[in-house]
């Protein structure tokens, strides 16, 4: 299936997380604000480029770019959610009827950019092997703020062999523009977790007897930001149901 | 030398080319423009990452930031250009003069940063060894644009033996946060280049034979975006003579 194949299946109403969906395209984040706020979110973004290495910023009410062609932020990613005043109004796979003309779109690498590139050297990722979410975590390391801006880190958590640690971290350290290295190894309490179990997004994923939990930074981080800073509006992907773009996995790598 | 010396000597009055300065601290580009502009800007550098390479954003105002602690961008780097509509109407040590409350600086990646490496790997760094600023030209591409702000790509160039140029590609192309990579070898009219003993900004520098043109994505391709853009005011180092920031080369490499 092709990006813009997937694009149109969502816009005509299928929800799904897209981990494993069209091998080889980059998947992106999607976080949304007014013109007014834009400024403190892409300075936010800028500042911490592990969490949010942003991909593209549309112009200022448009709703397509570059790395979509034809296609429509409002409609094409499976499921969104709506924030006002930092509050979560809505669940939704549309978000016309929210739409502004002062609405700027961030494009954030997702971390599902670099999970081919996992499964080729050999790494499993366990919840595409269960059908499920990554499950993602706030936790207690906090971002540099920027502005009115200000949120803790999000990160997603995948269990990897613990021999296969070390090729993980560097297959992923290839692709600064999705995240990049893991931020942790091991014990989830240095980040503030305190059950794995009970994931903040996303699904619980059952480990294999000698798994270790990694830890990446997480292109959620910025609607943890919302939820704090209270922007008047915003809006995002649902955490896992991302947009898929047209580009490249490959372009990525460096 | 430490950076904090090498500003202070800036900071008292001496006018100077940084290339070869305080080896292993990182080299700075910089472009501060009103907040009103800033937003253009900052998506402009986005959408360019090749020659606008951000590695930091002071918040409107600030004269200081983490790259560069009790430092001042009014008076830290040797010599800077100041436009006015898009006119350059100095060039000064010291813009002080010149400083608004509603100012935002942008440090931007500069590739002396990854002269050392280049010499660490045995390619000859000519501008460096014949005591001259490295050479920089305006082409005829043109940077993907953001709101008001557009202008042509600038780029350096540096004279390296037939072959290491593969080695001068490879290790640039660790160092994406300063430009990375070339983005282009040989024929200068490629670039629309038409006389490379008349570079646009710094110094011609003699080949030695055998000795390839390599050009770089420069951090003086704001400059270029200014004279094009005509914001009201704006404020940059004097191309070759950076902000030479606490930050080590080794920060930026892959």
């Amino acid at each position: 299936m092709t990006p813009a194949q997937a694009r149109a299946r969502f816009r005509g109403g299928l929800v799904t997380p897209t981990a494993g969906w069209c091998d080889g395209a980059t998947q992106a984040n999607l976080i949304t604000v007014p013109r007014a706020q834009a400024w403190d979110f892409l300075l936010f973004a800028q500042r911490n480029p592990k969490p949010c290495p942003v991909l593209d910023v549309l112009d200022a009410g448009a709703v397509t770019g570059p790395l979509m062609p034809d296609g429509d932020v409002r409609t094409d990613l499976p499921l969104y959610r709506v924030y006002v005043d930092g509050e979560q109004v809505a669940e939704t796979p549309d978000v016309s009827e929210w739409w502004r003309a002062d609405l700027v779109s961030f494009l954030i690498g997702c971390s599902f950019t670099f999970e081919r590139a996992l499964g080729s050297a050999g790494v499993p990722v366990r919840h595409v092997e269960q059908g499920v979410n990554v499950p993602m975590y706030r936790t207690s390391w906090r971002c540099r703020e920027a502005g009115a801006v200000a949120g803790p880190l999000v990160v997603s958590m995948r269990w990897v062999p613990a021999d296969l640690v070390a090729t993980a971290v560097a297959v992923t350290a290839r692709y600064p523009a999705v995240h990049g290295a893991p931020v942790h190894t091991g014990d989830p309490r240095e980040l503030g977790i305190a059950d794995l179990d009970s994931p903040d997004y996303g699904d619980p994923v059952r480990p294999e007897p000698g798994d270790v939990p990694v830890f990446w930074a997480c292109g959620v981080t910025p609607q943890a930001a919302v939820v704090e800073s209270r922007p008047p509006l915003a809006i995002a992907h649902a955490p896992g149901h991302m947009l898929i773009t047209d580009a490249r996995d490959d372009d990525h790598r460096i």
